[in-house]
C-alpha cells in the first residue's frame, strides 16, 4: 500500500465505519430515543438536545463493528444493539456532569445543556441517563458484560476526580497523567469494544484483543483531544483552544513544557495556568513555547504510539474487512491532530 | 395492648431494629468502607465523610431485616449484605448530587461535603458510589434483583427532575407531590426492602408486600420530613426550618395551604416561595398561617394513613418478630412530627 492509499483510507474511515454499521446503527437510534423518554418532560427535552446535536456516536458505532464481526450475517444481535445504546447513555450522562464541574459553556459547537436548564437539571438528566444505561444492560441478562460495564462507571469517575485533585498541580507527572486518561477516556472505549465482542460471541481472547484495542484507541483519541486544545501540531487558534489551559488541567502538553523550560518560562505557564480570565494575548505566547519546545509533537507522537498498539491488539484477530477498518479507524484519529 | 404500650413499641423500635441487625450490619458497614477505597485520595475522603456522619443507615436495614425474615438462621445471605450496602451507597450517592442541587449548606448536622470539597468533588464521587453500587448489586449475580435496583436508580432521578421542574409553580396538585415523593423517596425504600426479600427467598407475592410496606413507609417517611421543615405539629422552628419554602418546594403543607388561603394569605406564601433571602418573621408568619389552617396535621394524617397501608401490607405474611418489629418501624417514622 502506497502511503497515498494509506492517508485515504485513515480519511474515509469514518465515513465507511458510519455506512457499514447504519442499519444496526438505526436499531440504536431508535432504542436510544424510546429510552430517552419519560412523563417528566424536561427529562427527554434536556437528554436529546444533547443526544440529537450531531456527535458522531463512535462509542456505539465501535460496540456494533466489534459485535458484527462475529456474526454470520455480519448483523448484529439484540444485546449488541442494548449494549451500544447503554454505552452511549452513559457516555452522554458524563458528558452532562462533566459541563457542570468543568463550568463549560458550550458543547458540539451549541451552548452546553447547563446554560439552559442550569447545572441542577443536567446532573439529575444525567443521573437518569446512567439508571437507563444500566436498566438496558440488565435486560440483556448478560452479567459479564454487566459486570464489565459497571465496572467501568466507578473508574471514569475515579479518573475525574483524579484529574480534578490534580488542578494545576505543577508535580503532576506523565504517568499520572496517563492515569487520568486511560480511566476518563479509554475506559469508556475500552467498554465499547469488548461487550461489542462479549455480545457477537467472541471468545475470552477476542474479547480481550478488542478491549485492549479500545484502550488504545480512548488514549490516543484523548492525547490527540488534549493537542488540540493548544492549537494541535500547527498551533492554529480555534473556538476553544486554551480551555483546558484556562481550567488548570494538567495534560500532557503542560507536563512536558514545564519539565524542559526555564524559569521565566516556567513563570508564563504558570500565570496562565488556572487563569479563567486568560487573555488571548497569553495564550497565543504558552501556544507559541509550546510549538517551540515541541510538546505538542510529542504528544500527538505519544498518540501515534497508542495507534500503534491499537493495530498492534486487532493483529490477533481472524482477518476480515471490519478489522481492517477498525485499523483504519485508529489512523484516523491521528488526522484530526493538525 | 394499650396506647401506653403502642407508644412504647414505636418508640424503642428503631433501637430494636438496630439491635437485631447489628451483626449484619456490621458485615454490611465493612463492605460500605472497603467499597469506599480508591487509589484517588479524595474519594474516600469525601465518601467516608458523609457515610460516616452519622446517618442510621435505615435503608441498609432494612434490607437485612427483610432478607434475615426468611432465613432459617436469622442470617442474612452474602447477597443480602451486598444489597444492603449498594442501597446506601446509592442512597449517599443522591444525598451528594441533592446538596448540589439544593445548593444545601448543612447534611447531617455537618457542613455538607460540597461546601468543604466543592460541588465538581460531590457530583463525581457521587458517580464513583453510583458504580460500585452496581458493581456489588452485579456480583450478587441475582438479575431480578438488579432489574429492580436499576430500574429504581433511573426512576429517582426522574423524580428529582420532576420536582426540579415544578419549583415555585403554584399549580402543583397534591397528585403531583404524591409523584414526587413516591420517585424520590419511595422507590429507594420500595428498591430496600424488595430486594431484602428476594435475597432471602421470599416468593414473589412476599416480595411484592415488603415492597409495598417499603413504598407506603417511604413515603409516610417523605410526608413528615416535608411537615417537620414547617415545624411539623408543635409549630416549633429548628435549624433547617423554612428549608424548602426558601427553595421554592411545593411539597403538601403548601399545596393545601395555597388551596385553603384568602388572596392576602396567598401573597403572603408566594412572598415567601423560592426567596432565598427569607426573613424570619415572615416565615413565622407562614408557619403560624400553616398551623392555623391545619395543614401540618393533615399532612401528618396523610403520613398516618401511609403507616395504615404500610402495615396491612405486612399483614400478608407469616406472623414473625421481625414483621411485628417492621410494624413498630412503621409507627415510629409517625413520631418524628412533634
Amino acid at each position: 500500500m502506497t502511503l497515498t492509499q494509506k492517508s485515504t483510507r485513515a480519511k474515509t474511515a469514518l465515513d465507511r465505519l458510519l455506512n457499514v454499521t447504519q442499519n444496526d446503527m438505526n436499531r440504536v437510534n431508535d432504542l436510544i430515543l424510546s429510552r430517552a423518554e419519560s412523563h417528566v418532560e424536561l427529562v427527554p427535552k434536556l437528554a436529546k438536545y444533547l443526544i440529537e446535536s450531531g456527535g458522531k456516536r463512535l462509542r456505539p458505532m465501535l460496540t456494533i463493528a466489534c459485535a458484527s464481526m462475529f456474526s454470520k450475517d455480519n448483523k448484529s444481535s439484540n444485546n449488541a444493539i442494548h449494549f451500544a445504546a447503554a454505552v452511549e447513555f452513559m457516555h452522554n450522562a458524563t458528558l452532562l456532569h462533566d459541563d457542570v464541574v468543568d463550568e463549560s459553556k458550550m458543547r458540539r459547537g451549541k451552548p452546553a445543556a447547563r446554560m439552559i436548564w442550569g447545572n441542577q437539571a443536567s446532573v439529575l438528566v444525567g443521573d437518569f441517563l446512567l439508571g437507563q444505561a444500566f436498566l438496558m444492560m440488565v435486560e440483556t441478562r448478560d452479567l459479564n458484560a454487566l459486570e464489565v460495564l459497571s465496572r467501568a462507571a466507578a473508574v471514569m469517575a475515579e479518573g475525574e476526580v483524579f484529574q480534578l485533585s490534580k488542578t494545576s498541580d505543577l508535580s503532576t507527572s506523565a504517568k499520572e497523567y496517563d492515569l487520568v486518561i486511560r480511566s476518563k477516556t479509554a475506559a469508556m472505549f475500552e467498554v465499547a469494544t469488548k461487550v461489542g465482542a462479549m455480545a457477537g460471541g467472541a471468545d475470552e481472547k477476542q474479547c480481550d484483543a478488542l478491549g485492549l484495542y479500545g484502550t488504545e484507541l480512548g488514549r490516543a483519541f484523548q492525547l490527540i483531544d488534549d493537542a488540540l486544545d493548544y492549537g494541535g501540531t500547527n498551533g492554529v487558534l480555534g473556538k476553544n483552544t486554551g480551555d483546558d489551559l484556562r481550567e488548570g488541567k494538567m495534560t500532557l502538553p503542560v507536563i512536558l513544557a514545564l519539565k524542559n523550560s526555564s524559569e521565566t518560562e516556567k513563570a508564563l505557564i504558570i500565570s496562565a495556568l488556572g487563569n479563567q480570565e486568560l487573555e488571548n494575548d497569553i495564550l497565543k505566547q504558552v501556544i507559541s513555547l509550546f510549538q517551540e519546545k515541541g510538546v505538542i509533537k510529542q504528544t500527538s507522537l505519544q498518540a501515534q504510539e497508542c495507534v500503534n498498539s491499537a493495530k498492534q491488539a486487532l493483529r490477533t484477530l481472524p482477518k476480515s474487512d471490519m478489522v481492517d477498518l477498525l485499523a483504519d479507524i485508529a489512523d484516523f484519529t491521528l488526522l484530526r491532530a493538525h
